[in-house]
């Protein structure tokens, strides 16, 4: 597996945490040996293991989150770090994202995520292999 | 200089260039020996130098950004890549934002940015020393 799929694999498995709602998943993602970082859709900065864990926490208990896909993810490296740039799509809210991650060992785990509002719908689609879906 | 202090001077660098207004001075923050990136508020991700720098002149042109400010920046870093993280002050207006670099040489130049919108105005007030600017 080149670096560049295993970055993409290490971000699949952050959307699959995210649509499946658990917590576990979810912090398996994220590096636990490092300050970790993220800022979701109008909130502040969050940083910490336990700021940015109990917000997951919070947002994957909504129960809203299942759909959720991401569209068009570029991957770009440096050494052992990388991120992840694209859409997030979920019934009726187009979000673009920036997710952060570093290497350790074989895997890739998540230090930051960003997620913001975007306007742009016809962008998303031409990224989309199956934007009917939405 | 530390690591951190040398990226938080690279942040205030591209503050000092969005302000200022130049194109010339915007494009000396950024990476030139690579592929860039960056999602502005609402907007798609850009990618590419030809993208980014067309979409730095026409926002710098508009002359609106001249008062803004980052506040809270918390620098994170692995070798020769960072991000930092923070708010962004206009007046009217208060954003987040990731910006990722990349150290060539003994400077950090940007690769990444990515900022949007944020309805916590007590959280970033926190942060600043002298919100009453804004």
């Amino acid at each position: 597996m080149s670096d560049r799929e295993a970055i993409l694999f290490a971000n699949d498995t952050f959307y699959a945490a995210f649509a499946g709602g658990s917590i576990e998943q979810m912090r398996a993602v994220w590096a636990d040996d490092r300050d970790i970082t993220c800022i979701h859709p109008g909130w502040p900065p969050l940083a910490g293991q336990q700021e940015v864990m109990d917000s997951w926490t919070s947002i994957l208990s909504s129960g809203e989150t299942a759909e959720i896909r991401c569209v068009g993810a570029r991957a770009y490296s440096q050494g052992d770090t990388a991120y992840v740039i694209g859409f997030e799509r979920m019934p009726g809210t187009l979000l673009t994202t920036t997710n952060v991650f570093v290497r350790k060992g074989a895997v890739w785990r998540m230090v930051h995520h960003q997620a913001a509002p975007c306007q742009d719908q016809a962008a998303a689609d031409q990224e989309d292999t199956d934007p009917t879906l939405q």
